[in-house]
């Protein structure tokens, strides 16, 4: 799987436990390989707590002395960037960034960049990159944690990637369809018995007389119509329907 | 600007660390509301540290007894779901959330609520929801930390508010097939109160005891979330009930 080929490299991450938590950012969207370059801290007790369950994927983390290293077979590299760059570079968001990494991994390794907590990348390592990709920001608080950048990042990969699969095309899927997928829906004719017990029963418990308020009528259909019952929802609204209605019977038995 | 209109609601969260985390992610990408429902810890210095800069937004987070009461006033209500469930409830991706959120946003708050650390939301507290949305996490791995989470969502309403702006109009927006624009929605709590009156008319007529039956509840109240109903169709509603129950009323007074 493409995932696989991604390789997220770090540069001098200066806290242990943002490696972590990244290392478990990275895990739970079925990525596996993490780089570091001269971390500036032991990946100690306080990493591997953060990792939580990805221990052995921080565990397996190359460690290297210098970029170039780390770098070493990617066909393809993209810098992440916190800031505006004086030097301007081919820019990619993160979506776009996603589908470039994804679309070269077909062929072999390739990397995102996450520079240092403070001060990002230099420009010597910017150099290295064939795009910089930037996660849209607060203007106002641009301070992303390492881990939730890469998060966000390995949400992305992991989204286009699962995309892909899906239609085996570039193309997106439509996004936010809400509907569920809902078998055993009603059917029209269904629903026509169940609004004639409806406005049966709203005659027998008094609430109206639906022959003669065409709105109410419209209105109580566009509701139902909306929530588009299955059958064994139909089935308890007529079970209700019934319930109320036979309030009634003891009513006229007692006459 | 819509954003400022999505309350993210934390569920008892057992980490004060975890509720600072949450607050940076949200400022980074603009948002400005936090609610916690009884969290489990005292907001402390480990959940300032975790705040970093955003510790503005943490110290105005509101903290609720219930959900009920975090939610008041919302007309829209998503929780995020880490665990498929047994009872399907409509399903949006993170995308498909942001999209929902901010559509409905323009008209007043909405929430995403986000469950316990371990075992995310109950089925009582699912039932607020119109929609339940779900991160593709890796099947063997699927331990995503609640401030990642919320990182991803919160990322999602950013970018999502930023294409809409973009194209100037709501252009982004997907072409609404069954979408009309509704003013005047029930807001979370005038649901709550609505159930509260089905619930006690079903035992009244003597349909069914619902504090017996949670199943039925849940099927109901999933039901008409899923209609979405205004304020006028909430009050034809309750009129069907009040009228329902009332038949009692004149056999009492026959006595």
């Amino acid at each position: 799987m493409r995932l696989s080929r991604v390789r997220f490299v770090l540069i001098e991450t200066s806290l242990s436990a943002n490696v972590g938590a990244v290392a478990r950012a990275l895990k739970t969207m079925g990525l596996t390989q993490l780089v570091l370059v001269r971390p500036q801290q032991r990946l100690d007790a306080e990493a591997m707590a953060r990792a939580a369950g990805a221990d052995d994927l921080l565990a397996r983390a190359r460690i290297c002395d210098s970029l170039a290293e780390a770098l070493a077979g990617c066909r393809l590299v993209i810098g992440s960037s916190a800031r505006a760059r004086a030097l301007s570079w081919p820019e990619v968001d993160p979506a776009g960034c996603a589908e470039q990494l994804l679309r070269d991994a077909e062929e072999g390794d390739v990397a995102l960049l996450l520079g240092r907590e403070r001060s990002g990348l230099t420009n010597d390592e910017l150099s290295y990159c064939h795009f910089l990709t930037r996660i849209a920001t607060n203007p106002d608080y641009s301070s992303l944690n390492i881990a939730a950048a890469a998060q966000v990042f390995a949400y992305e990969l992991r989204r286009t990637a699962l995309q892909w699969q899906g239609d085996g095309s570039l193309a997106g899927e439509p996004e936010g369809d809400a509907q569920v997928e809902r078998s055993d829906l009603a059917t029209a004719d269904e629903m026509m018995s169940f609004y004639g017990h409806l406005e049966r029963t709203l005659g027998q418990i008094g609430f109206a007389d639906p022959a003669q308020s065409s709105t109410l009528r419209r209105r109580l259909r566009r509701l139902f119509n909306r929530a588009r019952p299955d059958r064994t929802e139909l089935n308890i609204l007529r079970g209700i329907l019934s319930a109320a209605a036979g309030r009634k019977r003891p009513e006229r038995f007692q006459r």
